[in-house]
């Protein structure tokens, strides 16, 4: 069965949350986001910091108001220091949010995404080859991209949210967002932002934002999921292709109001 | 007492001497902000490198124009890195800037910051809560965002310049840059510049660049401030929002020109 | 004798073939421009994956279409990564190209580089400094920019090819590309480009994307050059400085065609 579309007073009770509590989000993010992971999460009102050295990193994710773990580059320390901020965050009831990109086909960060499930994520965001392999049907995309579309991983997500009790999102030109149960979808998707690099990825910082504020937490990482997708279709409007897509987009999100999306 | 404003006149001096010398400036800053801090500093007119390797930075500090220490990523393997280029700095008399971000909460970087404090810096740029913290006044802000403005830090920033010798600039919505006796200020902030990752940390790269300029160490560095401060009031006015301020802030650092200063 | 301007018809061709494969590029690059290289892949109709970890890397980079080895910000572990995917290349016959950022000055980059020459590079794409210094013509510039025109360095590029294997591409107002024998020149430059960073890194990317395709090699390379000279005079027709530049410049990456290239 297709879930219903997120209703737009649901989405703006949201962001009207975000707007008011800011919250601070520690990203541990890959190399190649970090900056528009940054502005993404300006832009809409929250506040990013990346603490990144393991001892610091343990002491941070206890502040911060949610902790994004994202797995794109990947290295031997960093995953030391995601584990203890994974820990920390834990301890002190901090939620955290998994990125697990490109998993599957690498070994290293596929051992490393599975070991880490069972920490209690509040959340994951992945695209369909990610959530396929996560919830263990299947063994990957080639490189970053999936290889199949949302709606192919909607039962894996189900099955995912409900082995990790995390909310689960599974994105592409449609997002699915479930809690096991419970499902919604967020439309808006477009080809142009597969052409962007990072438009996943801030996402998942933006879902870590969301996770932190009161409320349903299935309907805070839909609406994580359509605030992307509403203010990407309002750069694409705005711009002619894949470079002035960039600025647009953190305008429109710096611009966004509870009164659109209702 | 309120220090004065930078003289146009001052600032305009000191463009044409960046401009004429084109100062090659060895970066080791923070991964959020390595391409910003390139793209700000070519647009000035400046050089940038990034060399991070440890015998490489010892290697290319004596050969830069100046250096810049940001800490915003710090980790063990690169305090070692930027301990090695602060002395080859030191002994081939090359200036060295620190931009102490996050000072204050997060022991390890917290430690570092005060450990080199005696190494001679010839800047010190931060906003107020990291100036407090390094004066040894407060404790810290939380993340990266300072919870002072800059006016409350002035006395601070007046005792960590006696203390260390740096020219200290402490930067907000005002500016205030001082040697320990004589101090200016710098107008021209605006909000929406910290809705922007980075264009702290661009502006201490700028105060680096400045700092090996010939002439009065205090104007070069408040000068630097109020490039920034001028570009972003242009950039403000062409763009809207936080994304479309990027681009239009690089073009007016590129366009910016002496008379538009003085 | 100066080499024939690429043939526009030719540059059309291999346009046409890199859009029909759209290569998957493994890139291991520099901390400063990765997010820059990742969008003109992306933007030209690559597909960019940024994979570190050593084992991930030798894992990776047979699964690839091509491997980029960019040593801009070079450390002993990323270089270790660096040689294992380098390898792991050459076993799957997976073509790899080398960026050789900043060799000469910098001992540790230097001796990386001379050593991985005998690694059967598919290119090799640097500045006029930098290719005299792989051919063993000089000691190097000032930074990471050229201190000598394109043209200096052409016999150096000839001789630098018929050592290697490699197509060796030249880089600066005007590039030359050769094999050893043939050379062909791309012009188009412009002084703006060299105010924004990255621009010369993400060529190398756009160049092992084109590495990866069927047909004449050198060709290959000269049409990645002339993809990113072309796209850059339509972003500076568009733009007013370096800021307004980098969106402008991916949007005509992005809609760069077949018909305007011949």
């Amino acid at each position: 069965m297709q879930p219903d579309l997120l209703p737009g007073h649901r989405a703006a009770s949201v962001l009207h949350n975000l707007r008011l509590s800011s919250p601070l989000v520690h990203c541990m993010t890959n190399d190649v986001v970090q900056n528009f992971t940054a502005n993404v999460l300006l832009a809409i009102g929250a506040s990013p910091a990346m603490v990144i050295e393991a001892e610091e990193a343990a002491q941070f994710s206890p502040v911060a108001d949610s902790l994004l773990i994202n797995i794109g580059t990947l290295t031997a320390e960093r995953s030391r220091a995601m584990l203890a901020a994974i820990h920390a965050a834990n301890d002190s009831s901090t939620p955290w949010v998994l990125d697990p990109v490109a998993v599957g086909g690498l070994s290293f960060r596929t051992q490393f995404a599975r070991d880490i499930l069972s920490l209690r994520p509040a959340a994951i965001r992945g695209n369909a080859s990610e959530i396929l392999v996560l919830a263990g049907d299947a063994a990957g995309g080639r490189g970053v991209d999936s290889t199949s579309d949302s709606s192919s991983a909607l039962p894996a997500a189900l099955h995912l949210a409900q082995l990790t009790g995390a909310i689960v999102a599974v994105t592409g030109e449609l997002d699915y967002v479930t809690d096991g149960v419970n499902s919604w979808a967020v439309a808006g998707g477009d080809i142009l932002m597969t052409r962007v690099v990072g438009t996943g990825c801030a996402l998942s910082a933006v879902v870590a934002a969301c996770c932190s504020l009161s409320g349903s937490r299935l309907d805070n990482v839909a609406a994580a999921c359509r605030f992307m997708k509403f203010a990407g279709r309002r750069a694409i409007a705005a711009g002619r292709g894949p470079g002035s897509f960039s600025p647009a987009f953190l305008d429109a999100l710096y611009l966004l109001n509870e009164e659109a999306l209702a």
